[in-house]
């Protein structure tokens, strides 16, 4: 069988009480952050723009959309989902594969579930489902894929998102692998937009063409079993080394969901132990801003790669700007949606501090750790690292964590009867409706829309 | 500037009157042909299937499909366009680059003009500007770019696109930059789809993407402007290597119009050769498909690499197929629609005669060139060899056989009257009303829809 094959049979054939109970924890965990994602980005100008230019063209407006008031079709309300769910850069990260999954899988989702009934058991399943092939195939392209510039989110997103919607529209084998090879082969999106509203667009459009290519694949629109392992598919015009066996070794058995973790900081994953070890030196010197010499990171190569941004002028910038992230964790102590605004881009004394931040890249540190050391004006040193930040695999947010980002994010929009029977309905999502969901977390607080 | 910037300043600002007789015309012969091969693919099943599964998210139902009389909203109308124009791989070819650009570039402009009034004068310039920024993006990756597996005509196609439109629609400069970059980040299409439904799938999309890259950014949605050559941008991303300063050479003296080829055959291009050798061999000899002991093909590398496909069972799949096209060249004589339909793949006589083809790579010949040696039963030879095939740069198809193949393509479909005003409303573009023309392309004949 080939790749597409195996995946498809996968999904087809998997059933709910094949998921152990752990990794369905994890999935209800993936899907609250994601509402609150989605529903905290939903004012966000880049989904205003979107919402705006897709209105004229979407005339079926049957699907509402997480945290606005106006209706799309649903692969448009996917679309804007992706945008919204991801526009803060606050949603999962799966460890290892740098993709943030949960965002264009979820919100192909719930664009259909906001037009159709769909029961939160079945949706649930469909995302794991979703979330675990776009991971293989992730982890079989890894790590040139993103090495070379791809947005991983969501070039195996849309694969997520086909696979997820494809199960809830019960293909059959055939259509399946098909439904994957035309989502393939609409992959796309380079790293160059990160920074700009451009980085959001990639899980939206993710979202709609995986669901797009299941609603040709279950008509019966061709494409070939060989799309992702084929001379010219996916993996080969993809990634310049990959490692196929990926896709199936312990299908069924290990699951990627394992591997999710969630940002207590609205930025980039990379630049997280930043904010943590900077909050930690201004919890010892709270004035410590006001009285520097200068401010030296010892950062993992791929913060360098990532994140060296000195010179910004936007809040998305800023969220993949390690100088801007140690600036907040030092005159602030820490780094919620705030510290990530066009106003803290332009905060004077953060200004100041970022301008002090050299950093330097070391090889001999891991992806998560970090050190930092102050010099104070008056001499002082002060130096503090951080091995495995908050929200780390090695140190996950808690369930009650979650509970409190999802009331932060919420909160500016919906009113608290709606937060909290949102997290309930989301947390018992098995014994939920979809459509009661996705209405409360469009209701949104008069004053406040 | 960087590439995005030069582009964008380049279609913001070049007139009509900066456009060379010559170039103008052979935009003209690509729109007729591009009308062609669309209300000739129109009721194809890949067709058939993407305006079912689009129908019912299709709300605004304003714009036409070219010869379809269901309506679609314009982004999906340019999605159909896209599909239809490019199902029966008869579609135009830029010579070097392998890509059949006219295809994703016009399809957006019809679909805009199919529900707003677009004069023919506006729609030419925005063709030829969004066809010559594709083709410049096309040549600056080429060739590394197409050999990986990429499907250039959908990658280069999406940019096309978001040019052309971004023109009628009047962007300025920073709007027309970030729509090249939202449209780059969408491009997207791999070679393995070559022989399913999946291939014309790419120019439908790249058309849709482009002009939907056109309305976020006409509203303010960002992009970087080092979307095309940013250390993780389109050229560096897409490509292994590249030559940056083909986007920029020549620009507004050189034009790749120039360059614009269109098939006498209805197949992949490289397999052309093999149908014209074949068919002078017939010419010679006309019983000679039944009394044949083998048949040997010298070709270039390309045609091993693209169209090497003995085994066979769709006619997609025989329009990439060099055996398949050696054999109707001997069993009819010629290569047009019929003899790539499944009929033709599952006839006996021509079925035997692919099986008895043998193909040679030689790395000494030309892509155009060919060398066909028959040996018949009673072991007399005849060889037949094609340096430029009909159709290429050096033996164009005239205007005279360009109508011709467009009343081909469309006598199915239209009345006679309706073709004979297309091909004047089309040859005097300048002097016609767009609407007039798609509307004339939709009204099929009550027995033929």
């Amino acid at each position: 069988m080939s790749a597409a094959e195996i995946l498809a049979s996968y999904i087809v054939s998997c059933k709910p009480s094949d998921i152990p109970d752990d990794v369905r924890h994890e999935a209800r965990r993936a899907l609250l952050n994601f509402v609150g994602c989605a529903v905290g980005g939903a004012q966000e100008p880049a989904v205003e723009i979107a919402v705006g230019a897709l209105i004229p063209f979407a005339g079926s407006r049957t699907s509402a959309v997480l945290g606005r008031l106006e209706r799309l079709d649903p692969l448009r309300a996917s679309l804007v989902n992706g945008i919204s769910s991801h526009v803060l850069d606050f949603d999962d990260t799966t460890t290892g594969l740098y993709s943030h999954t949960t965002s264009p899988v979820a919100s192909a989702l719930f664009g259909h579930a906001g037009s159709e009934e769909v029961h939160g058991s079945e949706l649930l399943h469909a995302f794991i489902l979703g979330f675990e092939v776009a991971s293989r195939l992730g982890a079989a392209v890894s790590p040139t894929h993103y090495e070379a510039g791809w947005h991983i989110t969501g070039t195996i997103g849309v694969v997520g998102a086909a696979a997820a919607i494809g199960r809830l529209r019960r293909l059959d084998e055939i259509q399946m692998a098909r439904a994957i090879g035309l989502a393939a082969t609409q992959a796309s999106g380079f790293r160059e937009m990160f920074g700009s509203m451009g980085k959001s667009f990639h899980p939206g459009r993710a979202a709609e063409s995986g669901f797009l290519a299941v609603e040709l694949a279950r008509r019966g629109y061709t494409a070939p079993a060989s799309s992702l392992d084929g001379p010219r598919g996916y993996m080969n015009v993809l990634s310049t080394h990959h490692n196929a066996v990926r896709i199936s070794d312990g299908i069924g058995v290990d699951f990627y969901l394992r591997a999710n973790t969630y940002k207590p900081f609205a930025c980039g994953v990379v630049i997280h132990p930043a904010i943590e070890a900077a909050s930690l030196i201004r919890h010892e010197e709270l004035e410590i801003a006001k009285n520097l010499a200068s401010v030296d990171l010892r950062v993992s190569p791929i913060v360098i790669d990532l994140c060296n941004k000195q010179n910004i002028s936007s809040g998305l910038e800023s969220k993949f700007s390690v100088q801007h992230a140690a600036a907040v964790g030092l005159v602030r102590g820490r780094g919620g949606l705030a510290e990530f605004s066009d106003d803290a881009v332009n905060d004077q004394l953060i200004k100041n501090v970022r301008k002090q931040v050299t950093v330097t890249a070391d090889p001999a540190l891991q992806d998560e750790a970090i050190a930092v050391s102050v010099t104070c004006s008056d001499g002082r040193v002060i130096s503090k690292s951080v091995e495995h930040p908050l929200g780390s695999l090695a140190r996950p947010l808690s369930d009650e964590m979650l509970n409190g980002k999802f009331r932060d994010l919420t909160e500016p929009y919906l009113s608290s009867e709606s937060i909290e029977s949102l997290i309930e309905m989301l947390w018992d999502l098995e014994n939920s409706r979809v459509s009661e969901i996705v209405r409360t977390a469009t209701v949104l607080q008069a004053d406040r829309r």
